[in-house]
C-alpha cells in the first residue's frame, strides 16, 4: 500500500508490521508491556511500559506513552486508561500504572517518538 | 476482520470504514477538518477542528482531539501538531490552531468519545 | 520571599508579579486572553489565548496552555477547561476554545515555557 | 484574602494551607511522593505519586498528576518532569516514574480532582 493512501491507523507501526526503514528502529521503538495474565475483577494491578534503550534530548525523544485497553464484548473499543508525557532528558520513557478491569481484553501501549513516529504493542489479560 | 485480531491502528474509526454498529455514529463523531487547500511555507494559517452535535456531558463527551500531519518525503510519520483536552460541559469540541507547514502532506485529525472509541479525518494541504 | 520556601503555587509569574529576572520576560510571556467581558448562561463563546512573539523551536517554546476557571460561589475552585499542548516550530502557541458557562467567574489562561517556566494571566467573564 | 482576590497559584491547595472546606479534604487529596532523599547526578531514579483513597468515578475522580521540579541555582522555574491523565474507574491515582536529574532540587506534585480542585505537596532531593 502506497502511503500516500494509508490512514492515521495504517501509520501506526508494531513490531511485527514495520517495513522498510522501521525495520532498524524496532528494537529501540516498540513498547514493553509487563502486566499479569490473569487478573482479579476490579482489583487493581500493575501494568510497566517501557521503551527503549533510546535517546533522550529534547530534539529526539519518546514524548508519550497512552494506555489503550479493547474490552471483549464492547460495541465500541479502544477505551483509553492512561496517558503519560515525558520531559526529554529529565524522565524516562517508562512509567508503572495501576489498572482495574472488570472484563477481559487487550491492552495495547500506544507510544510517540517525535522523530521516528508511532509504535504499539499490545497484551492479552484475562479477567477471573 | 474479526475484532480480536485487530491491531490498535485498525480500531480507528472513519466516516469511510465504519461499519455496524459505529455506521449510525458516523455524522455525530467523524472530526470536520477546515484548512487551506493551500498555504505558504512557514507561513502560520489557521486550522479549525470540530465534532458534533455531540452530548457533552460528565459520563459521555469527546473527551480530546489531536491533530496529525503525514509529510510528504519524510520517512517517519506521523507528526503530532497539537493535542486539545476538553472538560465536558464547560468546553465544546471545538478548536481553532495556527500551523506553520514547510511541507506539503495530510493533516489528520483524531478524537475520542469516551463512549464510541476513536474517530479520525484527513485533509490534503499543499505548500508552495 | 526566599526562592527555597515557595510553594507551586508561588513559582507562577504574572505580569504583575513578576521580579528580577522575569521582568524582561513580562511582555514575551503572559498570555493574552480575549474573552467577551458578559456571556449569557450556557451559551458557547469563543475565547482566544495566544502568548508571545516568542521563539518556537524544539529547545525553547511554549510548550502548552491551560485554561482555568474560578466559578463565583463554588466551594472548590478552580476547574480545568482545557488544556492545549502544542508541537514546536509546527504549531503557534495561540488557540480558540468554545466555553459555556452557568456562573460568572474568573478564567485564568496559564502557559508553560519550557525555559522561563509558569506565566498566567486572568480575566473576568460575567454569565447573565 | 478574599478568593476573589486569588491568583491562580493561590487556589493551588496544601496540607498545610487548606483552610475552611478543604481542611477535611486534605487527607484524600494531598499527593503522596515517594522518592530517594539523595540521588546520583544523571542516574535514573524511580518516584512514586499517590493519592487517596478518594473516589473513582466518571463525575468524580482525580484526573491527573504533573510532576514539576525547582532546581537549585536556576533562574526560571519549574520545570515540568512529566504528566500523567487517567482514566476514572480504570486507572488509580497512583504512578511510578523515573526520572534523572543533574541539581539538587525539590519535586512538586501536582494532582487535579475534578471536584474538589489543585493540590500539591513537594519533597526535597539532593543530588551528589
Amino acid at each position: 500500500m502506497a502511503e500516500e493512501n494509508k490512514g492515521l491507523g495504517d501509520l501506526i507501526c508494531t513490531y511485527d508490521t514495520a517495513a522498510d526503514e522501521a525495520m532498524g528502529k524496532r528494537e529501540s521503538h516498540t513498547p514493553r508491556i509487563e502486566a499479569p495474565d490473569v487478573v482479579k475483577a476490579d482489583e487493581a494491578f500493575e501494568i510497566k511500559v517501557s521503551v527503549g534503550p533510546h535517546p533522550n534530548k529534547v530534539e529526539h525523544s519518546i514524548r508519550w506513552i497512552e494506555v489503550y485497553f479493547r474490552e471483549e464484548g464492547r460495541d465500541f473499543n479502544p477505551l483509553v486508561l492512561a496517558r503519560v508525557a515525558f520531559t526529554p532528558a529529565y524522565s524516562e520513557p517508562k512509567v508503572a500504572l495501576w489498572l482495574n478491569l472488570r472484563k477481559s481484553g487487550t491492552i495495547f501501549a500506544l507510544q510517540y517518538c517525535n522523530v521516528h513516529g508511532l509504535w504499539s504493542a499490545e497484551k492479552d489479560v484475562g479477567v477471573e
